[in-house]
């Protein structure tokens, strides 16, 4: 396809979120159509499953059911909103993707590696991302960010869990480096923001800071 | 498992909720431990997924998202409801389940047959039925009971969609004849319940008609 698919993951807290919005106006500056999405969410059937997913009053969800509601809800983003966009040459920018299932389904709640893979190729409608940045620190650090906002149901699982999910996405980078690729999360936003462009430099269509066109 | 599975399938309008009613008053007389369930739906998080799935607002719906709300609607049930009650014993009548998926989605909407078992295969967490019952009935008699009651998103696709449907349910009663079982569905209420108690002689633990313990 003509755009550019890129997708942004890592722990809670990670940062993910903030570095996602200064790509996104740091492409639109450059003058690309860039849009923006967040998993689950995004369309409005989307943003109705993430809804049931981040209820609380939800919380005998059964593993495979919370599994397949987030890969109804990507499906549906696929499908009306990154596929049209990437046809017409844009950069989608999501936070979050089929790497989460991984991280979060696989690695945070133990579920079976083959189950979750089968599961996100349904999910992803067979869509990959062309680069994805993961967004790596320590759990106890990221968690004491994102918990600053409040918990909500994932969040409050605790250090242990996070920790499950970071190996994971770990263990995806060494599995596939090509396409993923880690960012050091630690520091100040613009000196991960600075590693983020570093990191995307071969995929993104814009300059790199400092050389304006 | 303790307990017997039996699921109820067939087009829209084919009476199968009716004879369903019927064969739960019939097992709940006979003083056995009954579970009647319908889908989707069946639990909370499932009937909000059905609001989802039958909401005409969704319209834009996909069909990748529309398949894996019917899965995960069905995954909550298995684990929620319909395991825990075969395991004490009881017997669950479903009204609709997977062959659902089969028939509407492969049948009636043309997606992949792999992608609909695999989905299935998914979504009924590896449970099957013990026997299920097709009511087989010709379209255009189904739909005129359908749409009395007013149609749904389902319903406003038509005969060409039902008929598709109805040949993918009469494939699969050939293909695996010893759990799917045909019923005529043509006839009075009280002729058809006849047929039905008859179909599933084998697997119910309740006197045949006419034969009180």
């Amino acid at each position: 396809m003509a755009g550019t698919f890129v997708t942004l993951e890592g722990i809670d807290g990670c940062g993910k979120s903030t570095q996602a919005q200064r790509l996104v106006e740091a492409l639109g500056e450059a003058g690309v159509e860039v849009v923006a999405l967040r998993e689950p969410g995004g369309t409005a059937i989307s943003e109705k499953i993430r809804a049931l997913l981040l209820d609380p009053a939800n919380a005998e969800m059964a593993d495979e059911c919370e599994l397949l509601l987030y890969e109804a809800s990507r499906a549906q983003l696929v499908r009306q909103v990154i596929q049209p966009a990437l046809e017409r040459g844009a950069v989608v920018v999501c936070d979050r993707f089929y790497d989460s299932t991984y991280g979060y389904q696989f690695g945070g709640r133990g579920l079976d590696r083959q189950l979750v893979d089968t599961c996100n190729a349904l999910g992803s409608c067979g869509l990959d991302p062309d680069a994805t940045v993961v967004f790596d620190l320590e759990p106890e650090v990221a968690l004491s960010r994102a918990t600053k906002g409040g918990a909500d149901r994932l969040e409050a699982e605790g250090i242990a869990f996070q920790e499950r999910i970071r190996a994971a996405y770990l263990q995806l980078a060494q599995e596939q480096p090509d396409r993923v690729r880690l960012v050091d999360a630690v520091g100040t936003p613009d000196e991960v923001f600075e590693r983020l462009l570093a990191a995307l430099a071969d995929v993104l269509p814009m300059p790199p800071e400092g050389e304006e066109a």
